[in-house]
C-alpha cells in the first residue's frame, strides 16, 4: 500500500508561551483534469494515489459512463495532472447533464473559480494587522464554545469573523464553504471594514478554502484543522497567515508569521 | 443566534453488547436553488439559516458579482428552496465561466447527479447481506489502524471495501467522494461482486455520499461520523443500512437495522 504524498513544510509551533519551529509533514492536493474524448470534462483535486480507479469510479459516479466496457482507453499523465478518457460512444448525453451545476454541503467550486475567477477576485492580503497568540487561542476557544452551545448533532462545521480580541458574528453550516460565504455574504451587505479582521475556522485548510479568505481580503486565519500543501503555497503567495491545528494551549503557523506577536501578554 | 435545524430520528444504539433505542437529533441536509434573472444558477446543499447572507457571498465567491450593489433584489422562497435574484446587469459573463467544472477536494455534484442521472444510476439495494455488530466494530478499528499506519498530516479521509469479515481495499484521500469513487473504480475495473459487501468510511453520511452508495450498489455503510436528516430519508428509500458514529464499543444504526443480526460474537 502506498503512502500518500506529503511535502515538508517548516512550522512555527506556539504552545504555552513559547515559539519552536520545526519541519511538518503536509498532505499533497493533487488537480487532476479530466479530459473525455478530447474535451474537458471536469478537474478533480485528490491525493495522487489510485488515480486510475479515480478516473473509473468518477465518472460512472457522474452518469458519465453505465458500464466499464464504455471506456476504450485510460491514459494518465500524473506530473502533468491530465487523465485522457477515450469512451467508446459520444459524451454529449453525459455533458448534457452537467450544465447545470450542484453545489455540495462541503465544498464545490467551479474551475474558473481557479483558473478565471480567481484572476479577477482572488488579490494579495496587504492587511497590517498583527495578533497575539494567546488571542487566537482564545478566539477558538470563544468559536468552540459557542458551537457546543447549540450543537448536538456532530457534523457541523464553523466560521466566524473576529477583531483580535473578540467574535463578531459567528455562521454555522453542514458544509464548512457555506460557512465562509456566510461570512462573506455578511460582509459584503453591512459593508463591514475587513483589514483588521481575523477569520476562525473549524475545518480543513483547503486550497479552496484558501482562495475563498483571499477573495473576502482576510489577512489570518486560524483554523483548528489541517492545511494543505497546495493551500499553504496559495497563502505564502497571497499574503495570508495561515495557522493550523489550533487547540487548547497550541496552534502552528504556516505562513507569514509576521503578524503573530511574539509578546505575550 | 438561531440553533440549526435538526430532525428526529429513531436510532438503534449497540454499545458494549446490548441494543438499546433512543432518538437522536440529526442535522439538515437543505438544498437552495439559485435562479438568477431568471435563470438556474446553481443548488447549494447547506443548513438553512442566514440563506440571504449565503446566497450573497456564493455570488461574489463564484465571481458572479464583483460588488455587492450589482444585486438588484434577493427573494427567498424557503419552503420551495429557492433563491431569486436579480442583478443589475446580464449574466453571460459568470456563466460562461461556469462552463466547466472542477470538483473540489471534499465533494462537489452536478445537480444532475441528483435529479438526472440519480434516475439512472441510483438503485435500490436488495443486498440480502447480515452483518453482527462486532464485525461492524472490527471493521472500523481495522481500517483506522491502517490509516494510522500511514497518516500524519491529519486531513485523510478514508474508505474500505469489504466482507463482513475482513477489509478488502483501502483508499485514501483528502477528498472523502475520491475515497469513495477510488473503491468503485477498483470494483468496476476488476469486476468484483458487491452483494456480500460493505463499506467503512471516516466521513459524515451526507445526501451525496449516500446516493453514492446506492449508485455502487452496497446495501451497508459503516462510519465513523455522523448522517444527515437528507441522507437518512435516501437510504430509507434506497434500501441501505446507514451506520454512523462508529467508535470503540459503540455504534449507532440508522436505518434498515435488519442487516445487522443480534447475535454477539
Amino acid at each position: 500500500m502506498a503512502e500518500l504524498p506529503e511535502r515538508k513544510w517548516d512550522v512555527i509551533r506556539y504552545e504555552d508561551g513559547a515559539f519552536t519551529e520545526f519541519t511538518d509533514e503536509i498532505s499533497t492536493e493533487y488537480p487532476l483534469t479530466l479530459k473525455v474524448n478530447g474535451e474537458e470534462f471536469a478537474t478533480i483535486v485528490c491525493s495522487p494515489t489510485h488515480l486510475r480507479e479515480l478516473v473509473i469510479g468518477f465518472l460512472a459516479a457522474e452518469g458519465a459512463i453505465l458500464f466499464y466496457d464504455e471506456i476504450r482507453s485510460i491514459q494518465i499523465d500524473e506530473p502533468a495532472g491530465f487523465a485522457y478518457v477515450e469512451l467508446t460512444r459520444p459524451l454529449e448525453k453525459a455533458k448534457e447533464m452537467h450544465s447545470k451545476r450542484f453545489i455540495g454541503s462541503c465544498c464545490g467550486k467551479s474551475r474558473q473559480f481557479y483558473f478565471q475567477a480567481d484572476v479577477q477576485t482572488a488579490k494579495t492580503v496587504m492587511s497590517k494587522l498583527r495578533i497575539q497568540p494567546e488571542q487566537c487561542l482564545q478566539l477558538m476557544h470563544d468559536m468552540q464554545e459557542q458551537s457546543n452551545a447549540f450543537m448536538r448533532t456532530g457534523c457541523i462545521h464553523n466560521a466566524a469573523l473576529a477583531t483580535t480580541n473578540e467574535l463578531l458574528t459567528f455562521k454555522t453550516d453542514i458544509g464548512r464553504h457555506n460557512t465562509l460565504d456566510k461570512i462573506y455574504g455578511d460582509i459584503l451587505e453591512n459593508s463591514i471594514p475587513i483589514h483588521d479582521k481575523v477569520i476562525v475556522f473549524s475545518g480543513r485548510i483547503s486550497s479552496e478554502v484558501l482562495l475563498k479568505i483571499s477573495k473576502i481580503g482576510i489577512g489570518v486565519i486560524i483554523s483548528k484543522a489541517a492545511p494543505t500543501d497546495l493551500a499553504l503555497e496559495l497563502a505564502h503567495d497571497l499574503g495570508i497567515t495561515a495557522i493550523g491545528f489550533t487547540r487548547g494551549h497550541k496552534m502552528n503557523i504556516y505562513t507569514h508569521p509576521e503578524r503573530v506577536t511574539k509578546a505575550r501578554t
